[in-house]
């Protein structure tokens, strides 16, 4: 397998999904090795920062890519791998920002209370032990808690001539934010222009689900994923495989709205995989399904829809690519 | 410790919280062995039947109870500990409702569209075996899944002299319809009016999160608790505690408010618990929470925040009543 | 016609939809002088008061009646038509409560700010010029705005055996808090239960449409309201005429849902009055409905659907219902 | 005055607010005389399209535009007074698309209900009578209704290098359909790039608010707006001024966070037009403002808060830039 490296500049940054020309091209199969800074453009460093003082607003989320995949066409189906993530840190820095975040007034939860304090919390992260320490700003209290690397921020350009900023999860993927996004895990999207041009970006050494407060333990990851190229099926929207677990990922607002775009993904799925027809895949879907928040911060909330694989029938998605994906040995 | 059976006549099945006169008188301590009717009544029992046809709209979610707790008052904390949830019947039924469930069209996300069919599964189970089968209708394909027992309503009467119907989930608990309230829950609820008044019903032999469908595997239930009373500290929404997480349930619409609640109660019970001020306690939940959605159909939404015990520094909450419960031999 | 006088002591105030005694049985026909207290139930008489301090949470929003309407059953249509609203005090009051209004946090979309500032204003009505005198807190600027008497609650006893506070607008009606609800309208309710028992409150000398700092000019009133029945045909959520327009009131969470109730409740009684089918009917409503919205800040939110008849065709809604009751000569 | 005539031809339609290059420069001051294609790119003609066999989903609501203003940068006001709309052709279209509008299900509020009937209806338009003439599909059912011509669509290039489809409505204007953006009207918006680029498009010879079935009377019109300048003072979200009010429009997802968006901005506007502290204007706003709806059915909904000058004290908004637009003698 050809393995390429890759770390951006910060000149070469993306803010975007669509609208960026591509770093490079890639092959189906090839092994890549990236570098992604952290969703605050690295700006974060000290628990002193105001993110309103430190942050560009026009420069967040910065993403590695975008990638031209050989021979990807609209209504495709990209497959990214996701071998490891390693946090390319020693800390993480997590914050409140102003009117941002699930628990407060936003731009668009519009109101009139004054935001919430403006606090950074960073963690000293042991990657030996697999450990951050969390150190309380309103008491003496610290605690330690394990790591979890995942990519909050996986996408491809979108259809309709769009370009999305990096803050953006929808059908495209984008900043989803999920915890399922981990090593381990496939994703399959649909492709919407000529070479699909998917970028990775806003490690997390750790998140909860709903992202509540805004922001993970954001920090820089080393990034490795295999890429690979189904011609034609291109979802709806975004499908994940781990070796125990079927998932789809909606985006919108209100929630439920997300979390119906997942469900409505997943019985097609299942009518795909096992020739169901479309009320008896409801009913699996029903009482099989588990549904973990991803996010409920984002421009659109993301939910996600999960079958444990040992739930259900044996069956090939995407004629074993996960499968494939995951034997790929990276030098 | 006093152990009472107790089997309703379907005379004396109770169709709201609030409203209805008591059972009987509890004291805390007593164990309950109780048999709760199915959410339709009973009244579904064929894969031919056809909901509008068969069921009682004004007989909708039977109740066992209510049950009068000695000494609980307005501000109190009813502690129920879920002994053990036994299927009470060798077969459940799920169906679809039209203009009912997440995937449809409802009285309130109102609209044009015709309903989707209406349909029966009848799920035949093997109990020694702790799995039910799935027989479809539109083709031929049938599987077998796990039995997991829950309860998808508990609660206990309302506040501002209100009567909900059974349908209802909300700040008292009620028809909340999580997977977490299964065999070896404890759920917290605050004391609305003077005994409480509890009831339970709407044993689920299995259901996934979302309950998409609007219905799980609906069956009879044999239902063991034990009571408990804690003087005040009454929690704005449910708590509930395994041997392994504490939980909390929101209930509304949009369901961004549902966990939206669920999280303030939360980040209050870590800054109990832990003497946590407010913004590290949103912190702290905001990386270490689970969100795994209850029910997106019912009257209003419900969502959980979790947060594994072992993530979390040792505490007791309730002075121990979990663990206590737990602990009660049932005769 | 009978006229009817009654104006409740405060121990006569009900706090409830359902679940109160009917103080008097009023025949079809009958003319009722009413006097109802305000929805703070008269507690907010100064500048300097404090909500949080002076409200009594389990009184608020106190109604007149209920009334047991002879003759009527569940499945019939009532018909009140408002004569007159007029305030009977030269004062009225607006509050910000805590955490209650549209641009705060709530309880349901909870958070974690501190609520806004807790503030009264008092203005001074002048009957005989028709203008309330609004005194700023934060300048010392001053105006005056046309009153603008309306009705906030007017409802029904809810079905399945449900008790709702008086703060809830629903399908019964209730605390709808829509400024068309004034002299002149005409509204038609579905009967839940025998005798309908219907109750009036919450005279707003003015509102915006929203309400969106939960409270209007809030006011004693005296009401002056013609009941009438109708046989059969309830709608499935309130209906209101005016001489010059048909508007339906639809009410839940999120907005989008309870605007798409008055929508779906507007096609169908363009069904019933032109033989429409139902997608003319949707095209005609799309064309010429205003959508003005009653409130965002209850437990459920309010949006109203009207059409001018001046664009519709000639018309004869539940026989000439409203015509009649404006005609009707109160003494 | 300087006066610019403007047609696009087919090829020069533009898709996006953002991403297009301008078709001209055009100086503060410069009336333009525009004409604008429907919102189905001209491809509906007759009752028997069907909207997913005649449109082409890549091209819809194609803009006129977009024009570079000199001397715009970013946080500066674009001010267009829109002259006059007239109709540009003797019919109209409007139609049903399949799993697009508020009564049904759609891409986000996902379900597996089967879509309405796909439907055209072709108005006749008589201008001299200022009429439509409405034909049902289902019965043999006409009427007409009067013409009230405005634009769906008026809009600047987005921030954060954003491009987003014309079917958009968000702080840069756009898609919002509006029924209040009609002759007589000036649109603010604040310019988020040098030369604000703005277009137009989305003409309605009629529609209601809401516009409930996801397309109005859609139709070719004649545009002529005048364009001004105002060097800072961006707003937030769209301010329009009429001769009698003041409105601004919110667009999000939910309808409530739609309507709060143009409420905050509204008590930002009083606060700025009379030096109110931000209490006293939304208790104003509160007992003031109409909320007509917009739109239910974009990728944002839309929300109006409007108040009549004549309820406010005489002010200056801007300057008198609505009054001086508006006496602008158009050759």
């Amino acid at each position: 397998m050809a393995t390429v490296e890759f770390t951006p500049t910060p000149e070469q940054y993306v803010w975007t999904f669509g609208g960026a020309e591509p770093v490079m091209e890639v092959a189906p199969g090839t092994v890549l090795k990236l570098w992604t800074e952290d969703a605050f453009a690295g700006r974060v460093t000290s628990s002193a920062d105001k993110p309103s003082e430190v942050l560009n607003p026009k420069e967040l989320n910065p993403q590695t890519g975008p990638f031209y995949v050989t021979g990807a066409e609209p209504g495709d189906t990209l497959a990214l791998h996701v071998v490891s993530l390693e946090p390319a840190r020693d800390w993480a820095a997590s914050t409140t920002i102003p009117l941002f975040g699930a628990l407060t007034g936003t731009d668009r939860t519009a109101g009139l209370q004054p935001p919430l304090p403006e606090l950074t919390w960073i963690y000293q992260i042991d990657r030996a032990a697999g450990q951050a320490t969390f150190v309380a700003h309103e008491t003496d209290f610290t605690m330690t808690m394990p790591l979890a690397p995942m990519l909050g921020t996986v996408g491809v350009a979108p259809a309709l001539r769009e370009v999305r900023t990096t803050l953006v999860p929808d059908y495209f993927g984008g900043n989803m934010d999920t915890p399922e996004l981990r090593a381990g895990t496939t994703v399959y999207l649909g492709v919407n222009v000529d070479g699909a041009l998917f970028s990775v970006g806003d490690g997390h050494y750790r998140q909860g689900e709903g992202e509540t407060c805004g922001t993970a333990l954001e920090g820089a990851m080393n990034v490795t994923i295999v890429v690979d190229l189904i011609k034609g099926g291109a979802p709806a929207w975004p499908r994940l495989e781990h070796d125990d677990a079927l998932l789809t990922v909606g985006s919108a607002r209100p929630l439920e709205d997300a979390w119906r775009c997942s469900q409505v993904e997943m019985v097609r799925w299942l009518t795909e995989l096992y020739g169901l027809g479309p009320m008896d895949a409801y009913q699996v879907c029903s009482q099989l399904c588990q549904s973990p928040l991803a996010n409920v911060v984002d421009v659109n909330y993301s939910a996600v829809t999960k079958i444990a694989k040992s739930l259900l029938p044996q069956s090939d998605p995407y004629a074993g690519t996960h499968q494939r994906l995951r034997a790929v040995t990276v030098g």
